[in-house]
């Protein structure tokens, strides 16, 4: 009995200390996932580009909603970046596990430049915008040029 | 020049009546998305699901967050069935578009679902997600039922 204890408690730890986020049954579970946010930021970012760029017609509405759909999703692929899952099916690079601190300074920049871009759609302003989606995109790009493979 | 005048308005309109969710550069791009939001969708509703079933420990915190995010985007995924995005590969079935009222009912059906879910996940009280956890499923089930080839 007196094995029993430990074994309980070490059990219970483990099932404890395991973080929510990584309820991922399988790595290409959280591959998958952290793709899926990525196309929806994608689109989003993509359609305050082109009103930005004047490829669309300029729509107040929709910016806001693109913008706040953007900052919505954003925060979710971090937490799908976890050990284990840079192999299989990605292009993530090494380097985000090899350089944490780096990697979280590039998602925090990218973070706050969303935020920018949210709150610059919420006035309604194109020019606003054309001015805060530029930085969103930059930080797209910079994380994209250091943590994925081409 | 006064063709000209008739041609630009008409030009003109056609901008401005395409709708803003419409924006996808390709069907596939619609595809890719929707299928996208899904995958987002199917994670959060999962986890919910998982601590409903007692598979993983109960996080008040986590599951607000989870049903937070569902009802997030789950409104998303419906500008994207878009006329014309049916064919390639989708498991859309051609129902979507002939029976647009079925449709937007079962849509909406899992919209009000959601919001419930999102509510009783709030209240930090387990019982009350498990409550709302199942009509949520059902209504993802109806849907693909419905809607979404084997």
């Amino acid at each position: 009995m007196k094995k029993l204890i430990p074994l309980a408690l070490l059990a219970c730890a483990a099932t404890l200390s395991l973080p929510a986020a990584a309820q991922f049954a399988k790595p290409e579970d959280a591959i998958k996932y952290r793709e899926a946010v990525m196309t929806v930021q994608g689109f989003h970012l993509g359609r305050l580009f082109a009103m930005a760029q004047g490829k669309i017609p300029f729509d107040a509405k929709v910016a806001a909603s693109d913008a706040d759909v953007l900052a919505d999703v954003t925060r979710l692929a971090w937490p799908a970046f976890l050990p284990g899952t840079d192999k299989g099916k990605t292009r993530a690079k090494p380097d985000i596990w090899t350089e944490q601190a780096k990697f979280k300074e590039a998602a925090d920049k990218m973070q706050a430049e969303v935020a920018k871009l949210d709150a610059a759609a919420k006035t309604g302003n194109l020019d606003n915008i054309k001015a805060a989606v530029g930085p969103v995109g930059q930080s797209c790009k910079a994380c994209h040029d250091n943590f994925r493979k081409d």
